[in-house]
């Protein structure tokens, strides 16, 4: 049985990310974690009209891995199609963006987030008035840098340290989450530098798959 | 390395209860679970005396399993001294209350807690608060059943399906929280009783805590 | 130029249902109003996947309208696909859902929903969430009542009046919303009978996107 | 019939900004639209006294119209007596924050208020409060000019573009609203400076108001 | 120096209701306290129109009395004129709604309103709202007897208890307010009858009040 | 009978300035005010521990106090034991920063704190979502000063009056209150610094503890 990772955009240097950013977490469990590209993404999920347009695909995708699936993580941080899959799929279905959002909520009272671009801002209010954790934001930043530019690791990580110190010294946040699961290389140093807990959106989900595999083995204690 | 589920009463049957409840857990994973009694707990947890109470010794307890410890589980719905344990500790500290509730927003949009006695109402009410997901609570009711009260199976059975059908169809909840570590023995039947999702807190901590060993190994990265 | 109202379904009688809800408006414009069906729609919008898979069809839908459209009503009490019309369209897009909330919230101070089915209740949860005026909510309660059963006149009308009386009694409820397209023939005799203020929700977005218009009027005032 | 807008100061060149910016709409709508000075009114709203001082005058002025009104805007931005105006009146009631407020609401996600002096935000926040959608708030700053200040045009739109950029980069604002109904002849400016839309409320509100008498129509679709 | 209470009704009974509850309190403290009566003001106020409508009068009684004022207390459960009067006078300033709230609030963590009419009930929640603590409020239930209904003992005190036993058990409230200054009699007994906290606002709120005079004395500290 | 005031860290220093700001609120009421020393908490409360280490001797030395008490006020900003000395006590009991927000909540709309150091803002922001009141928040910054620094003058005025001014012209805040008891030499300066309200929350308190025990003797007005 297998945690399949799905990155909807079809960046597949992204979907490498994941697959190094996850790795370690094999040691701790015999579940198989595989990072998947869905081919039928766009190079970058930016638009709403990118969300929307990859659940299809992403449900059928879903559908077929089905049996084999312990879990499933939808690895982009607009949580494309979520809800859909959990209607359709009977494991446990969990998203980057919920799953980052809960558990620095457990690191710190405040979360940041930094994200690409300002306008896929709005997009996150939504969300995390629908999760109804606007209390614990502190603030949403943009890096204003679209996905492919991520690829630039010195004027990325130069946009994370700048930005992420305005959300830690003045939006007074306590931790901080990257948005967008390109960014995983740069976790370690990020925290480093800024001194407080930054959470990688792939690892925080691909964490709670693990758990959450674990407690579906509960559901047949009876039998 | 242990995971380390402390039950801060002093009641051996609770502690009991929770291992038998987190024992499928270990198919999943290498990491040791192990549940322990506070032996300076009370034996039921019912006050805000008996919460700030066992800090002291839970904080003691804990510092002697440090060297060992892979992660910290606090195993009562008050989730006493957790944010002191985390000041304290260098491994995950998870609480059964922030952790069942944070699982349950993964499945369903509004949960309901079954709690024990109503005067354990009004602490909920501050901790939801404090945790910032008060619009995601459909209703926190009593079953006016004390810890120990809750050796009753038939009772107890029948109060968890008279208070958890109101949850379901007067506030609307679409997921239900067992909010004490002593019903672990119930969830399965209330689950199929009520049709909708039972989260025992003790399970979703655990579970959540295999995660964060998970997410743990992942810090080790660079090196 | 031209309201377009698109009922995302491909049940040609709530097609019906709209045009004669909102023909009285026609008297107070010169904007024509059309409502259309768009086929490739399912001929109830009752699951997530439903929601998410017409807003493909309902993106092209509309781009080939774009020339002659004043504005865009989106007609379905999801409100599918609302965010990428935003993004896709010069013009105002309205959503019913939304569109009616903020008119209930102009009538009242506490809005109850009358929804369909229960299922639907978590999604609308999460969108006013997204919308952050969970506190106007009385409450969102099911008539358990599918698309299509609301062909049936009479047992629709004692439903919605037995659930609407529970809204108004018991959850506060000041004004009632019709929670689905579907239900524009039962407004006035529900207000008549509970005697507080009922929004049928096609109504009140023509109502908007009619304002709208006017107001995009406005932005040539300097030429 | 006739919407009336009432401009609770005593101010005409106030009263002249408004007829000047609602001109447009009329295109849009065979309902005649005036725009009335409050002769018992202080030259500017500015104190918490001034606004319930004019509730009084507001309600005998507007009760004189009823018969000939299709709907009542009114014109200052505490929107005062307005929950008054509707219990007095069987016409749709509109107030310029309130409607303002809705407006941007389906322009953005957070929006930002232009407030013409410090001492009115406290009121706002009440306002904004009261109306439950705090959470919709990025920020609302000050420009330090009282309502006669604003005859300096080129003083206050260099005030409005400074505080309007505060709001749009530092507040993180994605759509602004000018806090009063004196400064309807920047809009279009100031749009055009900031890159974002800009919401004038007297235009917003007369925009809902022929949504309101087009929604009244519906009234009587059963006689 | 004087408290001055103003009960904004021109109900000569309501002032003497509001006299015999507060003077146990004279006790405690040198500061004389007076009730008063607002000639100018309607028999009850039970609607926006009255509520706004003794603003004005208010103000001029109380310009009257600022040079023999400690403080100012309006005793009206919709605190007409609180904001207003803040401006004018140099002295605290106490509504008895906002004071029975902010008591409550440290008497129980959920806090229940009786009001005398569904048609306040708007009202307080727009009040609640501005007041930003809509999570904490239970429920506001109305009794249906207006101001003048109270009179008649028995049947207020069937409805008190009956109401009350609603907001304590359905809607679990731990304290209860009597949300109209005409009910000072019954606190006692409801109190006994519910078992829970009852809070009078007239007391409350001069309670505070007193509070709040002494606090000034901090004020010369370093003259 | 007394009001006792309870320092729970062992600075004499600190129970000494309580003293002395509190001394002119004797003037107004024959209750006698004691501020008293607890000789088993450490000499600055600064981590969670501390918190929640004090809790057990504060309730024992309170219990021994409660025949002569009138009420309680617990003198740190972290209000430890509070639930606790509640439950235990038939006195009203008060905490320093329950007492000092809701006291600022009259006071202005948008309440900034000023915290001795950025450890202690996770706490308080736990505290102000439990107590529901998140909204009125403007912001909370930190002087970063530990508790025995505060008794550098020179240096504490400096921040206090730089971070003051941010709270109030970048964070929007109307009313700041000092987020220690440490703090009370500094309030009449500062206030007339910044020219908005500066609020000591142990004066807040005892003010309110007057109150209080003015409210109890209504308690009796039956026999």
């Amino acid at each position: 049985m297998t945690i399949y990772v799905i990155n909807p955009n079809s960046s597949q240097h992204v979907t490498d990310g994941i697959t190094q950013a996850v790795n370690p977490m094999r040691a701790i469990s015999h579940v198989h974690i595989e990072a998947r590209t869905l081919a039928e993404g766009p190079p970058g999920i930016e638009t709403q009209a990118h969300v929307d347009g990859v659940v299809g695909p992403l449900l059928a995708h879903c559908a077929a891995l089905e049996a084999e699936a312990s879990a499933f993580v939808v690895a982009c941080y607009s949580d494309p199609g979520l809800a859909a899959l959990r209607e359709q799929s009977a494991r446990p279905v969990l998203g980057i963006a919920e799953a980052s959002i809960l558990t620095a909520m457990m690191m710190g009272q405040r979360f940041g987030i930094l994200s690409i671009l300002s306008r896929s801002i709005p997009r996150h209010m939504r969300y995390i008035g629908a999760m109804g954790v606007m209390d614990r934001l502190a603030a949403d930043l943009p890096l204003e840098l679209g996905v492919l530019d991520l690829q630039d690791k010195a004027r990325t990580f130069e946009r994370l340290t700048s930005v992420g110190t305005r959300l830690r010294d003045t939006a007074m946040a306590d931790v901080v989450i990257l948005g967008c699961a390109g960014m995983t290389a740069f976790r370690t140093d990020l925290e480093e530098h800024l001194g407080i807990p930054v959470v990688e959106p792939c690892q925080a989900a691909v964490a709670m798959a693990i758990g959450r595999v674990a407690l579906q083995k509960t559901l047949k204690d009876r039998t």
